[in-house]
């Protein structure tokens, strides 16, 4: 602590005051809620005496919040990059998300997921227009004991090849993402777009936080994926692609070396899996087996 | 730590995402930037951690932060009411305000402040039309050698007896705020209205943290001083009214002892200071004697 050289009476005076907004929440009838804002309380002003935080620079931190609050709306999440970009919810998903066996690990949600996706068959297309090399997607939902899991919930989504999702264009489009429910042995297959990489949007307070400290806004490639099944823990995660050099410099730190996959790269005179033609494309292919652990009863808390 | 029970290899992954995200700011040419992020980031996650937050709870708080963000315009400062409510304003001051000799103390600046109130001569009335009781203030300001500070610019501003600030009507209306200038002994004295007490804007999600917390929104009565004079520590302060049973429980922390004045209280038949009619009024009175301190050559920062 920066606060070792101040004299005692101030550093008394500090603390006094954080004791004093903790004993504020005294009344709160739920105790969790006493828990995490007391906590809050603490870790907030340790911050602000441990930077010794200027009037100046507390009051550009009012406006960047102000910013980032102004610019959020349903289609731009600014305060959720904020969060990725801090590795707050990254953070939050490893909490939440403890190793479990040999469950698929998690990563980020991040901001671009939505409620109404259109549902397709086993061996759908989910790219709905998206432009970009198509993509033979295929694996299976099992649990940690190897049992199949069928009539899994299986929600994807993700950009196209210049970089945006359909809710980032203005037009209302639907494309690039759908749900399916895995077959009768925990199966599922279907057709994408080649994941590729792309800045989160940058341009905004988020964005120049990034420019400030001479970071990227790129995010390594992949495609995101969220499983629900009864009993099961829901998976929310990607796969990223072998051989991406952003890899290990993704803006939002969602890379876990168990979801890069190798994306194989298939000519366009190799057949397809299906039988579909890709009107003289190249094309790729990618295998993504899938654990769900037991769902937790609860999340863990506090002390145990 | 609520960590102490977890799985090693759990609380290793954490640390080094913790690390991770520090490292990430490593490219900041702005060395003071570097280091507020990097603590900034380390209390975050340890907030995150220690509480163990859930999904949830974390959505519930880009929810909150949102609806704050949403709410913050130019005339309604949610963001800086909730730093208010969270002590994190008055820890600033006293991180910027550390005790210097007999000079006054600060406190917080509040949401109400504006730049271009009207100018009023010694003796002027800032009420502007403002609803209350007539209160004349007097004093003095003087540096911690005792020497009279003249020319000191004085800016004051109050709520009117209904607890509402000019700016909170929607009439663009301009009462309780004024500023003046200390005359050649650093005399000062002006007519303004008794502060009574209110409560912050409390219809926002600031207003929905207290009530679920059981904390009240009111503020302890008080009349904001602003007091700036060359080579001399800007004082932001207020004063409070003796025997005010809100003093000990003051919504955003800002009472301090040695601000709290006597408002003496004189029946309408008692001749005013300066001869003036006040209609068949009661009034009050109160005598505040201002001390600046040197002015730092600069805020104190990180490890000195």
């Amino acid at each position: 602590m920066s606060t070792t050289h101040l004299p005692d009476e101030q550093v008394a005076r500090e603390e006094e005051l954080v004791q004093r907004v903790v004993d504020s929440f005294a009344g709160a009838e739920d105790e969790r809620l006493r828990t995490v804002l007391g906590s809050l309380v603490r870790h907030l002003h340790g911050f602000l005496r441990e930077v010794r935080l200027s009037e100046q620079e507390w009051k550009q931190g009012i406006d960047f919040l102000t910013a980032v609050g102004h610019l959020t709306d349903d289609r731009r999440h600014e305060f959720i990059l904020l969060s990725d970009t801090l590795g707050a919810s990254m953070q939050t998903i490893a909490i939440n998300n403890e190793a479990y066996a040999d469950a698929t690990e998690a990563t980020v949600f991040g901001p671009f997921f939505v409620d109404d996706a259109p549902e397709v068959e086993l061996g759908g297309d989910i790219a709905g227009g998206a432009s970009g090399q198509p993509c033979w997607v295929e694996g299976t939902v099992r649990d940690t004991d190897g049992r199949p899991v069928p009539g899994a919930r299986i929600e994807v989504w993700e950009a196209d090849e210049d970089g945006f999702y359909d809710v980032q264009y203005v037009d209302d489009r639907t494309a690039g993402r759908a749900w399916l429910t895995s077959g009768p042995e925990g199966e599922f297959r279907f057709w994408a777009v080649t994941p590729t990489p792309y800045p989160i949007p940058h341009d905004g307070p988020v964005g120049r936080m990034l420019a400030a400290t001479g970071r990227s806004p790129m995010r390594a490639a992949h495609l995101h994926f969220m499983v629900t099944a009864p009993g099961l823990r829901t998976l929310v995660t990607h796969i990223f692609v072998r051989g991406d050099e952003l890899l290990d410099r993704d803006s939002v730190f969602g890379v876990k070396e168990s979801l890069v996959k190798d994306f194989n790269p298939h000519p366009a005179d190799e057949p397809t899996p299906d039988g579909r033609d890709l009107g003289g494309r190249d094309w790729s292919s990618v295998r993504f087996d899938i654990v769900l652990a037991p769902a937790d009863d609860q999340p863990r808390q506090g002390d145990h």
